[in-house]
């Protein structure tokens, strides 16, 4: 199958919609790395390796040696923004880097110049945007295409991927407008309120059959429409919400709980964050959109519905408080009520003291990266494998998502190594201890 | 090949060495268990259940119907120990479970007195046992087969597991006496002191064909000698350390952050509790033997040798401290500082207000049910399927054992499928994505 | 001074509006302390002693034994609750002591019978009270008197205390009727809403020259008209809130910050509990009130004012999450970022596994049995003396109160001092390193 | 009084044994105070306020404008050390203090150049000094005060004190030789081996009747014969071991718990730093003199001896543990068992994200400045009012030390009250509330 992968020739452009604290960190870093002053830790496609074979055959190649990816030093950034400051301004307020560092690398980030933003202050009431563009959906749509495609020209892309870095919307469910292609641009057309700013992102760049990764709880991509056109133009798409802090804490220890059968009666999580996203997840509107996303981690980990004596009875609570003094040093507090043989009861407190945008950048990176890939492979629609990277990965109509981030690791790996001709890994290993041994 | 697997007929008897805290929370557990007071929290044999197939097929069996394990009611129990309690007095001392509970099944535990121990000072010297066997190594090692043949003929069993639950030995490493059969058979005639004393009742179980899992951190089973005896009589032997606890947590976070290509530059992890095993631990000697075993599981999850980045600098460290005022309530605290995206730095706490034998009960109670279908399904020698257990699982000379619980937990789950003839799962899953696709 | 005050004979009437999970766990605290099952730990009163003299005289009574206080043996229990449950019921259903321990006191528990409750639903919406007075708030009054009056004559008792330990109220400002006696006298017979349920109680003893205690946040007995009708019948008050839990913790580690010139511009506090107190305080309105008493705290001790540069930036918040899980066993964590020496910044994370009516119930005692004292000392009005255990003590008009702890300790010690005829205690000491010295 | 204080006229010289991780702080946090660039936090001295008269007056002067202490900007500093580093090139290796602000103090610093210290390697076995003086105690004693004349002299200074900022000598208890002057001055003949180096710039500086503040938990001047010697020189002393970190916490914590008569069954320390204060403590003899000053504050503050019932199991139990990833970050770790009402069980954690030498810098200022105060108001010997920095407070003989910060902080308060001849403050404050009131 490896023959089917396209080389990553030429200058991938990622066109970034919402350059804020992330987005800022992700361009700073690259431009840092790529200059040798730092290391894009945390990103797998730069720095993990994966296991191939036996282990005794002892291959644990670089990932980015064993898949084709770009290069670092082959992208080119852009990216639209409700506010116009270039990304070395708005990485200076984000606060996140220091400024030593973003000063090394300020020719480049002062560069980055945002283009306007399509927007509607009725999905984010804590965002003040100015530099927006005027008009319909259905033009802002046309408008962000001509962006993109103006973008790819003016720098002699090869590929481009869009990635969804701006804030969280307001909560709202789909509805007949997002059923299929055909109502989403009648829906354009009629200029419905429904259709969420990020949606005509997402709906441009797919149009162009251009990879979109939405990094926010928001539904964006996550509707029969754009599915259905991801298909269409087959491209692939990934969504929705970068997994980091509490939540990457937390379908990390949940599977280690379900793993040995042990009981939970109760979650409960607390987080106090002082960046923009805090402020904006202050209103009520806007955190119930990240709220539901991060509440559905733990039912599908733990299956109370064929786990009852286990899980049936668990009580999950997330609480997120804005706390201006952590800027993006965002820090959670869990307390999880375990219970173990004939029921005694024991405690887990985990304390994280992380940052935001330091674990969401590589992240980001990653699923750009993994998704420009995937073009490349001939792959399209929703693409499952990447769900080791998001809080709320979309799958199949009628398939749970998988949450236990090791499971997503074994299917990200498995579909690289499948991607490449390479053995799939089982674990099961028999033949290391007998003489005649069934193949794996 | 699940014709292969002889059915669980008749009764097992588990034969104990070392009636302490959690052989007493294991008996008694059982027993209120099968009348029905309580539920086998925590051990998958009795609780968890297995994914078969593809997703869309929801299949998930109880493990226990699954596979054919002996029934708890099936169970008869035996042991030794140094002191003559039985196991009522036994648990009564260790004050694990509460007085009610342990009054619900007083006569079946009473009912379950030590025999003499084979003992030796030097390996234990905070311990001071009356109740132990007089004579060479050859002697006791003798007398702990005919204990056995004696338990299993009044009993009328069908087959036997014996499960060393006894305290950690001091440290030492492998000598000459301990290289092959032969070497190990003219020591017991020697009188060796090398041999320790878990390696009489391991060599007598594996003489006489009956597994043998070794729940403490000692060398015991884990020796050239006694794997090839095991080899030799066709037997299963599981070793060694129960993991729980800290190490617990440790294997499932440590897996975690390095899937995400976090790196590590410091893991500190300090343990009290104030249990017989904490007491016993408190001599530097043994606490050695302890320290070994839990130290190794950070270098193989993050292998520094192909990860010098990320985790080339990492300092660890590891503590137990005795404090009584919390008895069997062990309780550890971990700080681990990582790096993410540039090298910023982020911190870790994690405090898990345990209980020691709580968490081992249901493990040693796997270990022995496990072990004794491995018996029946003609698996011999290391089952290295059983690591998920364990805080340093035995493996094939010139393998490194896994430490990541989750590919253990891989491994298991796929030994138990390849033994019933189930298709293996590799979570791939391109097929719920694709009209045509190679079957996994 | 001491001949003034006069000794406690005969027996003392506790009455309690609010037999809930504080109520239940005191009462059946002392009857258990009564027959010597258990010790009355957390109380000053019984296990406290005092220092008297220099330090070389070594002279440190017992409280108890220092000033005439009523012995636990002769008080008799009574109270009004809108549930009908006897004290025992309420005990079991409030699930903080164990069942063994409520059974052996049993026949005393269950003779305390509430009388009907003075309420309004207005007041606490979360409640659904059925065993309620009903008339005017006159007549509520009126029968409220009744009540104290009968409840004295039958039980023979030589004095009498009433203490608040209902619900947490919604949160409201003082207006005219609460000014002077004769517009709250008007109010009554007007049936004017804006007069609290709590407020009925506090007149009824008031009125009878009886000393009130409120143990919750509610504004109660912290309004002009009812400390005039306390200076006027001369009968002790205190209020208001009993300290506990966080706010203990919060008022211990805040002077000790404060008393090092360690600056704080962050204090973050949650909580977890699940008892009835908790579900009350998920209603938002009766949330403000609690949390206006418990930010006050910091406020005070810091005095931002005066030491702008080192608290003059500071963001405290404070949240309460009702999660069943925990019942009764309330639990906080606080993170306080910290800056020292040329601004560099620190943290203290405090994680409070508390109970939270073990330990208001001791707090509920002294504050019972102090006020008692203070009325036989002769002592009216607010008693700032007693704010060593409230949350937002009263004070005079135009006195801020003090908060920290440890000057709060030092004015309740020193309070009993002057009261026995005692020397005050001020540490300066120099006399130990000096041949001649001038008097403290 | 306050006409015998002499002002703090000309310039104050401040000699340091140890110039380290302390000392560097101090120097150049105090030369970037001086220059604008940073604030004193931490320094009760240059922060602090102080309450005066009544509540109601509403005076809180700041206390460097209550009594007259030396401007920072009269401060010359010098000090011995091993190495031949000097200031800057110290502080840079210490690490504490960010580059920049170094840089912008490099001048005065690199100015500071350590004479050669007075050194025993058996007393630090883990250093390895080289800029170290030769000859007999008594060689090395003379030396010392010519050292403290000629520094004088050159700087042409008002006054001197020694702050002993060195490393922590490993643990021994007095014996005859430290019993008077005499025997003293003999075993400095006689290069007596028991006479450790930290106690030859004791009597130097006693000797000259100049101060000498005692940092670490070394015996120093905590023995009769440098306390005779204070006296007969009207020299004031004080020490030791700065209070800084876990023990800063825990006596401000344990106040609390005995203030409310909680009990304590369990006090657990440990902590984690990587210093070389960490390296030196990391030999097991120069531990127990850490551990010595550590373990004693608990039981002077609870008293097990009359609270039997409270404290008297309490098991304590403190660690230090050498962590290289934290460097100066010092962080400590608590877990409190405690008990309230009826011996209900509670856990307190506390986890302080510290800086060792953040903490230390401004202790060391403040006792330097007030070490100078005493003198020139006339006090000799031990100065007890300054307890409020140390972890084992010298006292009088026979006199308990006080460790209870919030009375050490009364002491230190009202000791400046007493001699600027302001009221002493008690907190009884009836006045406040009653026409007619009795003197306080």
């Amino acid at each position: 199958m490896e023959n089917n992968v396209k080389p990553a020739n030429g200058k991938l452009g990622i066109l970034i919609p919402g350059l804020g604290a992330v987005a800022t960190t992700l361009i700073a870093g690259v431009e840092a790395v790529n200059k040798g002053l730092s290391k894009p830790i945390g990103a797998l496609t730069q720095m993990g390796n994966i296991r191939l074979g036996k282990r005794t055959e002892n291959r644990y190649p670089k990932i980015k040696e064993f898949v084709p990816l770009a290069n670092l030093t082959d992208i080119v950034w852009g990216g639209w923004d409700v506010y116009s400051d270039n990304v070395y301004e708005a990485a200076v307020n984000a606060e996140v880097l220091e400024r030593s560092l973003l000063d090394s690398v300020k020719a480049e980030l002062e560069s980055v110049k945002p283009m306007t933003a399509a927007f509607d202050k009725n999905y984010a009431k804590n965002l003040d945007g100015t530099h927006v563009k005027t008009g319909t959906r259905l033009d802002m749509a046309n408008e962000l295409m001509e962006d993109i495609k103006n973008f790819q020209e003016q720098n002699g892309l090869d590929r481009v991927v869009v990635l969804w870095c701006g804030s969280t919307e307001v909560y709202f469910e789909e509805s007949q407008v997002h059923q299929s292609v055909v109502a989403f641009e009648q829906g354009l057309a009629n200029d419905d309120k429904l259709i969420a700013p990020s949606m005509l992102y997402a709906y441009a760049a797919l149009k162009l059959g251009i990879p979109f990764v939405n990094g926010a709880p928001n539904l964006t991509v996550d509707i029969p429409a754009l599915v259905e056109l991801a298909k269409y133009t087959e491209t692939p798409i990934a969504g929705k919400d970068f997994k980091t802090g509490q939540t990457l804490m937390k379908t990390i220890v949940a599977p280690g709980l379900a793993a040995r059968a042990l009981g939970v009666n109760g979650w409960f999580s607390t987080n106090i964050l002082g960046n923009r996203d805090g402020y904006v997840l202050d209103d009520p509107d806007n955190f119930k959109t990240k709220e539901v996303s991060k509440l559905s981690v733990l039912e599908e980990i733990f299956k109370p519905e064929i786990n009852q004596d286990l899980y049936g009875d668990m009580y999950h609570k997330v609480r997120i408080n804005y706390y201006p003094p952590h800027g993006d040093a965002k820090e959670s507090w869990d307390n999880i009520d375990i219970f173990g043989w004939l029921g005694y009861k024991m405690q887990i407190k985990i304390n994280f003291l992380c940052r935001d945008s330091i674990l969401a950048a590589p992240v980001a990176l990653d699923l750009a990266l993994f998704s420009d890939l995937a073009k490349r492979a001939g792959m399209s629609g929703v693409q499952e494998w990447l769900s080791f990277y998001l809080k709320s990965p979309q799958t199949a109509p009628g398939l749970a998502p998988e949450h236990d981030i090791f499971k997503q690791l074994t299917k990200l790996q498995n579909t690289l190594r499948h991607m490449m001709g390479e053995d799939l890994i089982t674990h099961l290993g028999l033949d290391y201890y007998q003489d005649v041994v069934d193949a794996m």
